[in-house]
This record gives structure tokens, sequence and C-alpha cells, in this order.
């Protein structure tokens, strides 16, 4: 191979933009010296709990708690102890507490840390946190305690990204992929794809060193199979990212139509329906997931509703682009348009959004409203003058009445491919990890080239290095800064 | 005495409501022998904890949860302790949890209970709880925990009654008022009285065990002298109210005026102004405490300040009762103007609402606003042509640039008496403990007068009998189920 084939050939396997592998993290470790604290529920509750970790945490809480058992000394205690007593500044009581012990390495954190459990007061909370800062403590950042979970070993990174999808996670799915990702369950998948890369490299490399010798430790069409294995394994994973984030994210539904056409009345009837449906245990509201419903187990968004929340109708013509992006926003378009309308118009609008849609993956549904305004005579002339698209359907409901909103239910239910996923299937939700996942195939793809054109060892190994690399970065065993910046940020504080 | 007017003095006795003696506790008693559950956390946070109470509270869940030490059993554990596994729902894994064990009678409820710390998601806070309940708890009622407390001695009902201000309480004196209450001081100053009396009464009714013997056991000077004093004390603590009340439950205040004369500026001038004077610890908002102002301790409480939020002022003009309503509610009326008004116009504004608040408790501020659209030679030329009575106040501002706002402030603190408290007196904030003090305080003057008037023993021994049965009801030693509905009906659920 002539040097300047081989350099042509390097070329094209530098990555565009190649992370910095792991800065050792020193930035964090710094910040590691410090106690964190943090309030872990949001305020309105019955109780509060605060939580606290570092090397400090016992000799801080030392200075502001004392145990209703006086001789009791906190840092003497065993881990997985509940202590009960009351928290001060000074002379003034601030609460009746609880301290829940926890021991390095046995802590969430795997540092020394506290829970506080207080009354459920936004102003307690302020006045303990104060107290705690005051005493020693530092404020922690959004994630830092999962953070610091991650830098002491007790879970890699996608561990670490599950916790935040499993807080955020509103349907049966959502939930049961997170929790299998959070205890581990894709962490072993990858990491069996990674030992399997590991034992090829190793095998490459060894024949590197022989260097001009020549020899040949291992069978190539051997080593082909294990990397098309491998690779298979990286692709599945990879095209499971569709659905995972179908089921992470939920399917963006757009309601358009003429104002007046009935569309908040709409809204608000599929919306009642859900709140019905969901359970009723007192205390646990969905207000928080306001606007979606599930159907299937996937959650259907209403993306921009609180132009239809207006009950003046009418603002929306006001906003014809903005219906415009809505529909590009959307997975399902749901067009809604009264019996009363002459089939040539609904068929004029229908054609509007298909031409926005087109050769894009959006299915459009067509919903004809009042019909409890009509006779059936109406539906059936209707039915004949609207024509449809290969996946459009047809419906006619009242959404006043509530009639026909079960059609529409299946109809949305139709709109997505929802394989029936497996309890033990590895689905993955995660955007890097989609990412990562695609540049390990490519690697693996020039790596079969490359076994096929008989490449030397050296350009082979690299392109196993960098799968290496990849598979690594999912899991945390290589990480940058940035990356470690980009997962925490998003995590809320206290977590 | 002739039997007439004994039966007179006896019907001037009677109380109008005198409420049933305990009817013996035991509508609450037959559901203690249910197990309870409830969210104590709101939605929302990075952990949520699930309180459960009763005496299947280990064996219900030790159906739902698999501790990470296979071997160890929930029930043969210490309480106080913390152990971690998973809650699972057959073979699906709910979560990992941790689960603090409290043992009778050392528990918050007195009876054997858990807390479940999971993480903060609303899909799995609503499924843990449906998993208990399948398994044999049933939801808790409002301040069901807390009521179970109160009826297993673990604190009186004034204590309980703090529970609920102490989480309601949003500064420092309201704060310091409920941790006391909580942890027992008013209940020692009501019980001192109590036993003064109680010592008092032993002394009558032993008199009149003598019956027609005529023994006198007491000197009635002495007994006038010690009902005098209990008399005293609890006119205090019932005075104490006024204060009381206002430090509980904040000053409200009417923001009125004309459309357009910067209502809306000047709310939320002074409302960024709080909230840039409260303590920033990330993740502890005070937005649930939304529309008010702290200023010497006190809360200021802007009241129905959705017509003021609409930046479409004008439509206030169309509820001239609504503004009517809203003098009548409030202690301290802002009324806005602008500098570009005549006098004239302003004293008949002004005269409206003295009009309408005259021998009420009410202060009013006339406020003229947008002064940095007028020379200073305006100013003068309102303030001598704007009539004032007593306790009004003029002051001149301009919302937009903020000027003036801090002589507001003074001027709102000036509009209360906020008589300076120590830090060990007992003030009552409770309407329900203020009726039973001023009923306290109605039947000792009757005792005197009946010492005064030679009175027979037994109908003084009835007003005595009725003043330790209302200090009685303050602290729940003798209680009705409406009252206890009452007071429990009104906590959150959880606590």
């Amino acid at each position: 191979m002539t040097p300047s084939l081989r350099s042509k050939i390097l070329k094209g396997r530098k990555f565009p933009k190649f992370p910095k592998f792991a800065s050792r993290r020193i930035r964090q470790m710094i910040r590691v010296e410090e106690t964190i604290c943090a309030p872990a529920t949001s305020a309105g509750g019955a109780i509060s709990v605060i939580r606290m970790s570092g090397p400090k945490s016992f000799e801080i809480c030392e200075r502001v708690f004392s145990p209703s058992d006086k001789k009791l000394i906190l840092k003497d205690q065993n881990g997985f102890r509940i202590i009960r007593g009351d928290i001060h500044d000074g002379d003034e009581i601030i609460d009746d507490i609880l301290v829940s012990v926890f021991k390095s390495p046995n802590s969430y954190t795997g540092e020394d840390s506290i829970e506080i459990s207080c009354h459920g007061s936004a102003y307690i909370v302020t006045k303990i946190l104060e107290l705690l800062i005051r005493n020693g403590a530092v404020s922690a950042l959004p994630g830092e305690f999962t953070q610091r979970a991650f830098l002491n070993g007790k879970m890699d990174l996608s561990q670490a990204e599950a916790v935040a999808d499993l807080v955020a996670s509103g349907t049966k799915t959502a939930h049961r992929i997170a929790i299998n990702q959070m205890r581990g369950g894709f962490s072993d998948e990858i990491g069996k794809l990674r030992s399997e890369l590991l034992k090829f490299a190793s095998l490459i490399e060894l024949e590197l060193d022989f260097g001009e010798e020549d020899v040949e430790f291992a069978n190539r069409n051997e080593l082909t199979s294990i990397i098309l294995m491998v690779k298979d394994l990286a692709d599945k994973l990879a095209d499971s990212f569709r659905l995972g984030n179908v089921i992470k994210n939920g399917i963006p539904v757009a309601i358009v139509g003429k104002p007046n056409s009935g569309k908040s009345t709409l809204l608000n009837a599929l919306l009642n329906e859900e709140r019905a449906i969901v359970s009723e245990i007192p205390g646990t509201t969905r207000d928080v997931i306001e606007d979606t419903i599930v159907i299937n187990e996937l959650e259907y968004r209403f993306i921009d509703t609180a132009g239809l929340r207006d009950t003046l109708d009418i603002i929306e013509s006001l906003g014809i682009r903005k219906t415009n992006e809505k529909i590009l926003q959307a997975s399902v378009i749901l067009m809604v348009d009264e019996i009363s309308e002459k089939p040539e118009d609904i068929n004029r609008r229908a054609d509007k959004i298909r031409k926005m849609i087109r050769g894009l993956d959006k299915k459009l549904i067509i919903l004809v409203n009042k019909i409890d305004k009509a006779q059936q005579a109406t539906q059936e002339y209707l039915k004949e003058g609207i024509s449809l698209d290969q996946d459009d359907s047809l419906l006619f409901i009242s959404a006043k009445n509530l009639e026909g909103l079960d059609e529409l239910r299946i109809s949305l239910g139709k709109s997505v491919e929802n394989e029936s996923i497996n309890q033990d299937d590895v689905i993955i939700t995660n955007i890097r990890h989609f990412e990562a996942l695609r540049h390990v195939s490519e690697c693996l793809a020039r790596v079969i080239d490359g076994l096929g054109e008989s490449l030397p060892e050296d350009l082979i190994a690299i392109d196993i290095r960098h799968a290496i690399h990849y598979l690594g970065e999912i899991t945390g065993e290589i990480t940058t800064d940035e990356i470690l910046g980009n997962i925490f940020r998003n995590f809320c504080i206290g977590k």
C-alpha cells in the first residue's frame, strides 16, 4: 500500500467531530470535595425531603440538628438509620425532623449522605437549606446527586440517564423501558457488544505486534462473521429508537380546522374522557401531563393547545403560519370540519394539508363534526363526496355529544405502528445512544469492508477502536465534560 | 332560693349550642382497624414519599416489596430502619425503593407505619398506591395520619392543628407560633388554666358533698381572686387572636381604581420586588404563595388579582360590584389614580370608598401614579387639593419606574399595629380556640357574679364545669365527631 493511499484511507476514517477523550473528569472531581444539598421533593406536600451528600454531610448536619436522644452522635450511627430530633438556627427551632443516615459507599451517591424529612412548608425547606449552606454545604446543581453516583461508579451513564427517564415516564411501556435501563438491562447488552469487539481488537492487535511477519492469528472469515453479528445487534438497537422515541416522547397530534368547527370542544372531550379513565386515587392527579391521552400504552400529545383552549376560537384564524408549523410538528393531523360543509370545500382543505405533508411520515384524519345537527343522509352524501388518500381516515363525530370518540381513539391508535414489545426487549429511547450506535455501525461497516479488501491490520484496528469508543460513550466508560454537562443539565434539582 | 328562681338562673346557663360530649370516638376507632396509605409529597420532585399506617402495614408491604437482602424479614426489623429493595407487581418491577420502618408506638401515628421513598414520578406513585390498596390498604382521608396521632395520644388537638398551620406558614412569625404550638407551648398554657379550675371545682364540689351542712372549705374572696386570675389569662389569650389571625392569614389588600391607572403595573412591581427579596435558593420558589408580600414579618395578601393581571384593564370596569366586594374584604385599600386627574375627581372617588368603609376597621391609601409624566408642581398642586381623613395616607408613585414603592411598603407596614412579639408569647391563631376561650371567659364571668351574689355551690359548679369543658375542647380532652371532622377535613392528603 502506498503512503498516499494509506493517508487517504486514514483521512476517511477521521470523524468530523471526534470527541475529546475523557479529560479526566477533573472539573467534576474538584467539586466532589464539596458537600451539596438540595430539596428532593417539590413544594406543596405533607412532608418535604432535603438531600445532602458529600464528605462533610454528617459534620454540617450535626451543627444544626439536635437528636431527641441527646447522647446520640450522628457520625457514629450505622447507615440506613433514621434519627429523630429538631433542627435549629441558634435558639430558634425550625422544625421537628427525621434524619436518614447513609454511609459511604452505601448511599445513592456513594458518598456520606443524609436525607432530612421535615414538614412540607416552603418556608421551612428554604430555612433548612439556608442553614445547611451557612454551615458549609453548597447548593446542588441539577442532576448533581446522580452525577456523583455515576462518578463514584454506583451506576453507568445509561443507567443515570434512565433515572431521568423513569421520573418522566407516563405510560406503562415508557416506565418499563426506563426501569429496565436503570437496572442495567441496556448496559448489559452494550457490554456484550463491547466485549466481542475487545476480543476482536486484541486478536488484530496481536497480529500488529508481530509487524512485518505476516502472521494471521485469526481466520478472516470468522472475524468477519463476528463483526457482522455485532453490527447486526447494534443496528437492531439503533432501529428500536424509532419506537423508543415514540414511547418516550409521545406522538404529536395537531388539531386544525376552521374557527368554530369545534376544535376546542373536541380537545376537551378527549382530555376529559382521559381524566375519567386515569386512576382516581386521591392526591395523585395527572395535571402535570395535561394535554395527553394514552392509547395502547402510547401517549398522544396534543401540540399547541393554547389557542384551542381559548374560547374565542376566532383568534386562531389570525395564525395561518402557526397552523402550518403545527402540521409540520405533528405525526397525526386531525382536521376538523362541520357536517354543514360542502364535500368539495372539505376536499380542498384536506388537499392543502396533504400537499404540506407529502413524503413526510404523517397521517391525516378528517373529522366531520356536529353530526348531531344533521340527518344520516347528510353523512352518506359527504362520505360519497370526500376523497381520501390511502393512509387517510374519515370519521363522523359529535364532539359535543361525545359521539364517535371511541372510533377516533381506535383510528389514532392505528396511526402508529406499535409492534408488541416483549418484556425483555431492549429498546433505546435516547437520541445520544441512537447516534452512538449509528457511529458503531458505520465503523463496523468499514471494518467489514476492510476485511474484505484485506486492508492492513492497523487500519482495521482504528475502526474497531472507534467502535469500542462509541460503545463506551453510551455507558460512560469514555466520556467528556461536554457529554456529562449535557446529560445532567436536564435533570431536576435534588436528583 | 325558690325553685323558679333556680330554674331561671339555670336557664341562663344553658348554652345555645352546647356540643355533645365526646361520643366515644367510636366512628374513628372503627376505621383505625384499617391500614391507610397516601402520597406524602406532591408530584414533580426528584423523589416521592408514600406513607402507610395501621396494623397491617408490614404485612401489606411484604407482599409487594423484595428487600435487596433476601433473608431480611420486614416485620422483624427494628423501628427507625431503612431497607432497600424493589417494589413489584407480580413479575413486573415498579421501582427501586427505600422503605423506612416505624414500629408502634414509636411512629408519627403511634401505629406500625412505613414510608416508601421512590423515584418522583406520578406514574410510579399511582402504581405503588394501587398495589398497596389491592393488597389490603385503603386510601387515607385528608389529615387522617395526624388524626390517628391524636387518637393514639401522640399529640393533643391544638398540636394537631398546629401541624397544618406549620405547613401553611409563610413568615417567620407565623412559623414560630405554629411550631411553638405544635411542640405543646399553647397546650401547656391551657393546661395551667385547666388545673387551676379543676382545683377550684374540687373545692366547690367538696362543699356540695356536704350538702345542707353549710360548710365552706374555701374562702370566697380567695376563690374569686383565683377565678379572676384565670379569666384574665383566658382574656389575654383570646385578645391575642386579633394579632394571631393577621399573622396566620395575612392582611388582605385591595387595589382599586379606574382602568389604565396602572393597577396591574403596581401589582407586578410590588410582587417582582418581593421575589427579588425572597431567598434565591434554586428549587425553592415561592410560586405557591404568589400574590403576597411580606413587610415587618407580616404577610400582605392582594385579593382578587385575576382581573388586575389581565392586560385588558378595561375588563375591570365591567365589575363595579366586584370592586365593592373587594373593598369590603380588604383591610387596606390602595386607591390608584393618575397624576393627570383633577383633585376634586380624586376626592370624589376617595369619598365613595370612605363611605363604604365608615366604621369598619379599614385603612385607605391614595396612590397618585405616573408621577414620571408630570412636573413636581403638579404633585404640589394635587397635595393641596386632595383632602384626607385622619387615617388616610397619600403617596405619589411611579409604578412604571418603581418610584415611591419603598414609601408604600412603609405605609402598608404602618397600616396594622404589629406589637413586637416576644419569643415566648403564646398567641392564638385559630378561631376555634378563640371561640372556646371566649366561652371560658363568659363562664368565669358568671362564676364571679355567682360568688359575689353568694349563689349556691351547685350553680357555680355548673359554670366551672362548663369552663373546664371548653378548655378541654381546645386540647381535645373533650371532643365531638363534628369538631374532629372539621379540623382534619382541612388537612392535606398524606398529612
